[in-house]
């Protein structure tokens, strides 16, 4: 258990282009202020897809027919359109010019995570990773390389959720910790059991970590610092609840 | 913005029982470390209803037809069933012995927050507090007049949520601080305007401090140092999403 957190953002990151190897950059960021055993690092979902290349250029997009007639009814850039429809598996709901989508990865949220914000570039929209565990199992391996221990990461994004105004700041990404903290079966204090009490840590850190990143600012990396997570390979894939055990939806 | 944030939980909190002044027993316990000005000072739901008397014997709890029914279909005290069933304004979903339901105060979570973990005595159940925000309030006035500064609070309890496993640390009342972070009509370091950035950061700082408390310790309240605070009235109420507005629900 842990007596203290400390939360704090590197600073320095530059602007991520294709190609970077955020890893360097960090461990480069890091010299003043360096990671240290038992800090996890958090990394906002744009600066992974800037450096993946996962940019698009909507004057490359052709529209389909349905992207068309429905951006023409809300007034949308038809070819954005296209770009989310092309990043979904299922649109959940589509209304007032609001598209709601499951992503490939199982992740529900507004446009399937494409965005135009925080891209250099007119026309420029930027897509989430690929497979966002698959870039934190990357960095996190550079990074534990390099250190000689262990470093666990997390990419997050910003999602809207139902029930709730505002958005939060979620895993969308994870390598190298447990992801939930998991209660069942255990006792608490007055003698009962814990029966549901499965808690998405990973979210939790996301979360904690947006309270320093903020969206106007260029602090993509936040390091927590005492937390005492458990290893594991770790997985957001593993957050996607399978629709048929769902009672939320 | 802040460099860093600290969060640490107070230790010494005893068990809370009915009557007890939340307040005095926080400056109580924070006299090695102080609650500072400028910290936000996060509590868990459990012992703010405790304190208030929110606790409830199904002894004297005589369940409906329906209760009976239903509990009886899923091998569930009928009593609990019924209680659920008080603290809720409608039921999302009822199926496989698990209940969702919407609180009176607006809030979806699985049996209407009703629970019978951490409490004392058998058969005693824990109710959610009837007014959050105004508990938040009265304690963040109690810390506030005795401390000299404003001291804002968040009160937490932990909720599933569609789509995605686990639960999370969300906020259900909160007092003198902005509960928003609204970036809406401002500029981002491409130029581009942010527009459907608006954080709940109460919710974040709920899941924050959540990392630290955690379910099976007597860790109910956790400091929250170094954030940046808006300073506002403050209401988790502004949480609840209208359902006409709710594009994921």
């Amino acid at each position: 258990m842990s007596d203290s957190l400390e939360l704090f953002a590197l600073d320095g990151i530059p602007e991520v282009a294709p190609g970077d190897d955020l890893s360097e950059i960090m461990l480069h960021s890091a010299e003043h202020r360096s990671i240290q055993m038992g800090d996890i690092v958090v990394i906002t979902q744009k600066i992974v897809s800037k450096a993946e290349g996962r940019l698009l250029s909507l004057r490359t997009v052709r529209p389909s027919e349905f992207a068309i007639q429905w951006a023409a009814q809300w007034d949308k850039d038809p070819r954005m359109v296209e770009v989310v429809l092309r990043e979904s598996k299922r649109i959940v709901r589509m209304d007032h010019g609001i598209m709601i989508c499951e992503t490939k990865h199982g992740f529900v949220c507004a446009n399937a995570g494409v965005d135009a914000s925080n891209v250099s570039g007119e026309d420029v929209v930027c897509l989430l990773p690929e497979d966002p565990d698959a870039s934190a199992m990357k960095i996190s391996q550079a990074l534990s390389k390099a250190l000689g221990f262990t470093v666990p990461v997390v990419i997050t994004d910003s999602f809207g959720r139902p029930w709730r105004k505002g958005i939060i700041n979620i895993a969308i990404g994870a390598a190298q910790l447990a992801i939930f903290a998991d209660y069942r079966g255990k006792v608490d204090t007055g003698g009962h059991e814990l029966r549901v009490t499965v808690l998405a840590i990973a979210d939790e850190i996301a979360s904690a970590a947006e309270l320093l990143s903020r969206k106007l600012d260029k602090r993509p990396v936040v390091i927590v610092r005492g937390y005492m997570w458990e290893s594991a390979a770790g997985s957001a894939q593993e957050l996607v609840m399978p629709p048929e055990q769902d009672m939320f939806r």
